[in-house]
């Protein structure tokens, strides 16, 4: 399963260099992971209130292209990997009609309980492991 | 009482215009509100332990000289107003060494519980109440 | 002239009071702004080209009800004034389907030189300033 | 060399698990980078003029424990690598007089022109070349 997501370059996101701050990719990355979670037909935050939170273990982002203000962004995502305590979501940037990417990266995520503590999501919410393990593309 | 806050303009923080974009302050202006609350050797962060917290019903920013990246800002802050159930902070912001303000403003905040249902701080927390009332230019 | 423009509530965008931080709503604002300008047939990216700047004078913002993660917000922008030196955008945010606003408020503009010179927009670039004026409710 | 620069987490930067949110690591280590730089008796804005840009070529961030309002941490800043074409900062992110970090990262850069094409610093600046070489722990 892949999802797309379109962005659109606000100015608060660009800094003098005239690009958009590299910063804005993780928070762009997590609106993209937003959407791919609700074609499931559930929320991330609805998750969050059965308890299952997706702190970050691990982001990587590495810039191809500047992206410049107003452009109009195609984040491509996908399940990269899962284990029954953690999952990966892979990111694909392209400006929209565009083949080559400007960015790619991904966030690795732990399964906690709401005090942060490891979950074991195949145990603890079996369908909702299935769901995901469904999506993705390679699993363990 | 008057607090002064040290800021350092990030480049995160700059736009395409080569200045610190325009919401960047209510993030300055709360770090200085938190510095002064720090003041009263409470933190904003054990009041909403507490149980009170400081929602925000109004922003207001007049902005006059820009900031620019690495600029170093001074804001000074003070209470502007104080009633049993709302806090109004003021701010002006100067370059460090300069006299003349580049910015001033103000939040209005309402005393509510963690379920945003208005207090009566006056009532519920006297003691709180009243180290803000000592604080405070101007109170009813 | 109104324009509606939606906003989803990123997670990025909440606070630890589990709703949308007051300095996004500003962000937003800017969004709206961009997107009332591009009905011109041109874009605040081009105008900024051209060499016309809309650096911030004022920012107001009064806040009613929160807005929460995953929250769809509808923010109806018009100019509230127009006069050759300056533009005050208006904006009033709603939940999607929802009848009262959740907040309100209001930027104030210069129109200025790439150097943040005061500019008559009304002398430099009198087609620009007839189609703004076409738009405004209220103009001297 | 080594510096560090310590950051106080903001109201604004937590989310709504309560943490600093993910996407503010890269805002704090370009801020530890500025002071670092800032170490040589120059700037980073300086630099700019000059007309070397150091955009982003790869964030990693690896997380460990979360960062809550008000903690204040301190970012330790090194040079990883350099080459006459780009430079990776290494970053470690502490707690005030913890031991463990809690995150650790790294930024890799290009020298641009400010079009954003290659530069050979080595070559075109060799003094500047020459500070950051003595500051790098590892260089080819």
């Amino acid at each position: 399963m892949v999802t797309k997501t379109e962005i659109v370059v606000r100015y608060a996101e660009t800094d003098q260099m005239s690009i958009a701050h590299h910063s804005n990719y993780a928070v762009w990355y997590e609106q993209a992971r937003t959407e791919f979670i609700r074609h499931f037909g559930l929320s991330y935050g609805e998750m969050e209130k059965l308890g299952v939170w997706l702190p970050l273990l691990e982001l990587n982002c590495r810039y191809g292209m500047p992206a410049r203000y107003e452009d109009r962004l195609v984040v491509e995502t996908r399940i990269g990997l899962l284990t029954p305590s953690r999952i990966r979501f892979d990111y694909t940037i392209r400006k929209e009609g565009e083949e080559k990417p400007i960015n790619q990266g991904f966030t690795q995520h732990a399964f906690t309980t709401p005090a942060l503590r490891p979950m074991n999501l195949k145990k603890k919410f079996p369908e909702l492991y299935q769901l995901l393990s469904d999506a993705a593309e390679c699993n363990d």
